[in-house]
Formats: C-alpha cells, sequence, structure tokens
C-alpha cells in the first residue's frame, strides 16, 4: 500500500487519531465500522472521514463501511508501526516513570530495553521490566543498539545539552517533554508535547460557556424591561 | 475585547498555542514582535498568522508588527487566564505528582491548594506546597470550594467512577489524562490528553523519510543500470 504523495498536513495530523481509534475499537472486538461512527468518535464529519481516508488508501466499501482489521493494517503500516526501531527514555523522574510504567511503546512501533538518569538512588533498579542505566553508560548503549527514538523527560536546564548529545549518538527523533524549544538539525524529528495546549483550550471553552451565559441574561433582562415599559 | 462570533475550528485549536507562544517571548523579555517570527515559531504561514489573530481582535500595526504585552493580555483575556478558577489534581501517581512539580497551573488560569489520592502513603503529604488529600475528603472539598476543573490522572480502571463522582460534585471541566473515552453528560467539558497522536507521528515522520530516501536509491541505482547498458 501505498500513500499518496501529496497529503494535506491537516489530513496527516489526523492519521494518528485514526490509528489510535481503529485500534481502540480492534482491542474491544469490533470487526466493522462506518465513517458515521469515526466521525463521532473523531469529532468530524462523517464526509470528511472519508475523503481523509480515501488519501491513505483504497479502504471501505459502499453499504459495506470499513473492515478494522484492514484499516489498523494499511494505517499501521503507513505509520510503520510493524517495524519497531528502538527507542530510549532520558530521564526517569516522575514523568519518565509514568510514561514507562503506563505507555504500551510497542503498540506505537518501538521497542524499549533501557531508560536512562543520573540519579543514584534508581539508577541500577527496573521499572516494567526496563533497566535504568547511568547517564554514563548512554554513548555506549548507542553505539551498540542505535536506537531512532529519545524520549526526553530531563529538566529543562538540561534539555538542549542532553538532546545534543543524543543527536550526537545518531538519535533521529526527539519526543520532547521538557517545554524546552530545542534548536537541533534539520535533519532531526522533533515532536513537543505541550500539556499546556490542551488545559488552556478547557480554560477557553469554560470561559467561553460562560460569556454566552451571562449575554443570554443580559438580553432577557434587556427584555423584560422593555416590556415592563410597555 | 470581543472575539469575533464566527472563529473556524481549527484557528480556536491555534488560540492556546499562540498564548504559549506569545507567553514565552514575554517571559523573554521580547517586547514586540511580527507575523514572520510567530508564523516560523508555530511552523504556519505569516498570511495565515495574521489572519488568525485578526478574528480575535484588532492586534498589530502595519511597519511595526505586534506589541506582546497587547497580544499576551488580548488573548489571554479571550482565553480567561485571568479570571483564575479553581482546579484540583485528582490522582497522585507518577503522573499527577510530576504535573504537580512541574506545572504552572497558574499561568493557565487556574489557582490549586489541593490534590487527592487514596494512598496511605502520600495522603497528609504536600508536593510543590499543594496538600495531597485522602479521596475521601473530596466531595467535602467540592461543596466548599467549587472546584471549575479537575485534572484526572487516576487509574483507567476507576476513571470512569471517578469522572461521575467528580461531575456530580459540580466539578465542569476535566483534563483527563487517563486514556479512557469518558462518557458523560454534554454540559461537562473534556479535553482527552493523548500521549500517543505526537510519537505516532514522528514514527511516521521517521518511516516516510525512510522510504523517501529507500525510493531514491532505487531509482539511482536504476539510472545506473539503464546507463551501464549504454
Amino acid at each position: 500500500m501505498k500513500i499518496k504523495l501529496e497529503v494535506p498536513n491537516a489530513v496527516l495530523r489526523r492519521l494518528p487519531r485514526y490509528y489510535c481509534e481503529i485500534n481502540e475499537m480492534s482491542n474491544n472486538g469490533v470487526v466493522r465500522t462506518s465513517s458515521e461512527i469515526l466521525a463521532t468518535r473523531m469529532g468530524l464529519a462523517a464526509s470528511q472521514v472519508r475523503q481523509d481516508l480515501s488519501y491513505f488508501g483504497e479502504f471501505g466499501l459502499k453499504g459495506y463501511g470499513y473492515n478494522i482489521y484492514e484499516l489498523k493494517r494499511g494505517l499501521g503500516r503507513i505509520i510503520g508501526v510493524y517495524r519497531p526501531s528502538i527507542l530510549i527514555v532520558v530521564g526517569v523522574g516522575h514523568l519518565g516513570h509514568a510514561l514507562l510504567q503506563n505507555f504500551n511503546f510497542y503498540q506505537e512501533g518501538f521497542l524499549i530495553d533501557a531508560a536512562f538518569d543520573v540519579s543514584a538512588e534508581i539508577v541500577g533498579t527496573k521499572v516494567n521490566e526496563i533497566d535504568v542505566l547511568s547517564l554514563d553508560a548512554l554513548d555506549d548503549y548507542c553505539r551498540e543498539n542505535h536506537p531512532t527514538v529519545a524520549v526526553l523527560t530531563v529538566p529543562r536546564s538540561v534539555a538542549q545539552e542532553t538532546a545534543d548529545r543524543l543527536v550526537a549518538q545518531g538519535v533521529r527523533g526527539l519526543w520532547n517533554f521538557t517545554g524546552v524549544a530545542l534548536r537541533l538539525p534539520d535533519s532531526v524529528f522533533v515532536e513537543n508535547v505541550r500539556f499546556s495546549d490542551s488545559l488552556l483550550m478547557l480554560r477557553y471553552r469554560i470561559t467561553k460557556h460562560d460569556e454566552d451565559l451571562r449575554r443570554q441574561q443580559l438580553r432577557m433582562q434587556e427584555q423584560r424591561r422593555k416590556e415592563s415599559l410597555k
């Protein structure tokens, strides 16, 4: 299956969301779905879902809908989850720990067997079967295992230098949780995880709702006032 | 300042990103910026930035650009960060702990003085000056303090029941880190934090890059083969 060349960026950004939803349905034993069901789950129009998926391949049959297994395999192949490459976690504070404990890296196409930290208390322990190694061992580990992606969960103050060191060791992608805008060569892929965005969106939606309510109340007061003057 | 009524959803989704970027610039002492600079930071076209910001108010002057202070105040007011409301964190495992320790809730328009957990080891302690209370005390706390938003960092298995309990106590927004698709009344605002999306995007970008490279190599081999046949 080949991905068409010119997929708009907005559609591409939705690719992981589609994969997650379909994966979850698949895990729940669903075998068949429709653009309407997917649309509801994604918060999109059904026509948008059909258009989006058509960019990624010949999925779906009129009157049948989508076969979950085919869709999962097709999108998974485009994303590359069936060719797992090696990932490491750098920084095992609370956030790194939470990711090691709860996140299913394998499902996203990554193998992990090591995490790195500087704290003597945690180096030498295991979290969820994964060895926590000393940061001193990072370069040796990279030379031997060639990790493709590093999860960056170190403190802000050492984010840039740690990223530089990882890139020098051949790491090609960074999943950056530090909140620092890293300066890196163009050849390195970075995804910045920004928690703030969604909390600000929540804040905005509540503010907007309150204001709409207040405006409505003012309009009703005004109307009552006018009526009482009649 | 009034927000125009029909802001497209895609523009609205970028509002928090704009606010974060501008806030960071402001924290770094920047007083003036341009649509070009913002565009680079946001990964957008400068024309898109000008159009986006025009939805939110009369920002920017031709030949001057944008005054950071005005932009921050204007967008902040629309989001509602200057009318802080109360937020609580429910679930102080590693992830809850990481958020309490590192996240600047006040900057996003929220006041926090309490977090909740069931573990006897952590109840009664403080994380970053914030009291960790027993989950048994949740209902009393809500009746007295009327929190607007709850950060949900409990285990998946109790996500729905905890959300139901929070909603019954009048919480109006949930920042959901549990990965569970919560079933809640329409009147409750939910923002689901999905780590996976950005890691899958990273996976995809690396896969795509490798495939492009491989195709290019095949093309070059083919060309060399043809040339050698001449």
